[in-house]
């Protein structure tokens, strides 16, 4: 099993993502600063992946930290925490993650600083453990969605490579497979960071689950040939209307399959929705340099002195959305109602 | 004035698009069969260009014919035609360009061979002259469609270097810029082959028309935010129905400026047209190497081994299209009589 993301003594250990699937090398963060680093660098990507490294760059923060009170200790704390949320800016998860590991610190506040980090150190681990069950119950929630023979088709990656380990949209496909259910992988490729083709071609391959390549402008006539029965992706954070912020892309292949009457699921541990906010509108999205769109494996592939738009997420209207699965259960419409009933049985 | 493609004594001098814009060098075809490699290469694309390349080609071919009598030299020059007709399939231009050539041929069939040839030489060079002209006419029509202050939005190149010069969905552009019309375009990338960073881009900044590339996946991001006012595009066939063949990811780009009411608009000359063809269903869609998906800028994005497919084109179905711009002026639904009319008018 692929495993993104570890927590060992007092480093975490992540695949370089930006290697793949040329190289399988690990980067060791040492510090909290390093983790956040990683996370703006992609180094580590996906939004539960990101909550995970969230959770262990928050204790390595805190094992840094020298104080004697609990006041002293937590107002660094919240200081080191404050730079990490920066480190983009659309993922749900990176603040859940942080606010979790803030809980557990006020939790103990009573116990000596050095017991503080211990239990800080242990919730990490629960975290990056969690994860991983999560997206099996994710799996087994929405396999059931998908027929006997299923051709499913997705964008970016929201594998194991985005998990601690197993995947959200993939570990339905995962959960498919070991239900005995027959299902070939359609994956866009995702520009600009080759998401697709790079990671979750990888991680299907290794698995031994068929996948075929195609670039994103493609879906639309796989759809259109009757070749995709469902669409299954991730999420960087959901509104409480259910509008689903994701990989850039995704809007377009949502619009299709509605158009076709495919459905379109979303895969994402409740740990993605956001119900403090009403609707995509007030997602904040990310705008990275347009120099990584002009930049392909290290060459340019436009003139010298491109101007390059990279708006790194787009938004999904609930209206698109034919069910969101997460460890709770599976949300229908509407959503309002339905993902609120999901964050209550939690 | 950027030539794409010139008949120059005994060659075809075109620009080597695989190689643009990292440098600006040209290719020389003295044979029927070097031009039919270098439009199966992609050394020169896009579907006006192709019919140029294929008249231009068919002189080459009637000049190597050795023959006494109209009669062998047809029959070989048949031979000839028929393997450049299978160069590339979904492109109307290419056979329009080799059947021009063809009529040429038998409507001097009472002339010595010599003459007939020159006369096929002079018939080429009408191709060439005339597709700049046609280019200026759908301009000139096309540009009446645009707002003085417009956002246009562009898939693959239609533009000079997709014709002899010009362009028609880039000529649109043009004629709307020498109009005094504010157009800013939005040029989709165009993946596999980046016809749009490398070659729109390319002609546009060339031109000091400003030009903000995207990924594919973003043309969807930048309507919903309504910072779309038109999308215009060219087209490789049209069926009588108004269906169009055209880059793969056009289809998408169609859907998602129909859901959000933005115009779309076809421009592509008469000889795109393929009356013969009731509806898109009919039209044939290249299927390329996967490699070519696979490989960018000569290095592999995805693992070893990896399944990728490419068709090279896909259809917009006729209900997505706003209007087909055409030399002979616009055609609006229903396309199967407005289509009809422009050919009878030309």
């Amino acid at each position: 099993m692929i495993k993104t993301i570890e927590y060992q003594g007092g480093l975490a250990r992540m695949i370089d993502q930006t290697r793949l699937p040329r190289e399988k090398v690990f980067v060791d963060c040492r510090t909290i600063e390093e983790v956040g680093r990683a996370i703006q660098d992609l180094v580590i990507r996906g939004a539960p992946a990101i909550g995970v490294a969230a959770a262990i760059g928050v204790s390595l923060g805190a094992n840094a930290i020298e104080a004697n009170t609990f006041e002293a200790f937590y107002a660094r704390l919240e200081h080191q925490c404050d730079a990490l949320a920066k480190a983009r800016p659309t993922a749900a998860n990176l603040a859940w993650g942080i606010e979790r590991m803030k809980r557990t610190a006020r939790k103990h506040r009573h116990l000596p600083v050095a017991e503080i980090k211990e239990r800080l150190r242990q919730e990490a681990l629960a975290v990056v453990e969690e994860d991983i069950q999560i997206n099996r119950k994710i799996g087994g929630h929405g396999q059931a969605l998908l027929k006997e023979e299923s051709v499913v088709l997705t964008h970016c990656n929201a594998g194991a490579l985005a998990t601690a380990g197993y995947g959200t949209a993939l570990g339905v496909v995962r959960a498919a497979v070991e239900a005995g259910k027959r299902v070939n992988v359609l994956a866009n490729e995702t520009r600009p960071f080759f998401q697709g083709s790079r990671l979750t071609v990888w991680e299907l391959m290794e698995d031994g689950i068929p996948v075929k390549l195609i670039t994103d402008g493609m879906s639309g006539y796989f759809m259109m040939k009757q070749q995709v029965d469902a669409v299954v992706v991730g999420a960087d954070r959901i509104a409480a209307n259910g509008d689903v912020a994701n990989k850039i892309g995704t809007y377009m292949v949502a619009a299709l399959a509605h158009r076709h009457g495919i459905p379109f699921y979303v895969a994402a541990p409740v740990s993605t929705l956001d119900l403090t906010i009403a609707s995509g509108e007030a997602i904040p999205i990310e705008e990275r340099e347009g120099e990584e769109v002009v930049n392909v494996a290290g060459q340019s592939i436009a003139p010298e002195g491109t101007v390059a738009a990279y708006p790194a997420f787009d938004i999904t209207p609930h209206a698109l959305v034919t069910a969101i699965i997460t460890e709770n259960g599976i949300a229908r419409p509407p959503f309002d109602e339905s993902l609120k009933r999901l964050t209550e049985t939690g």
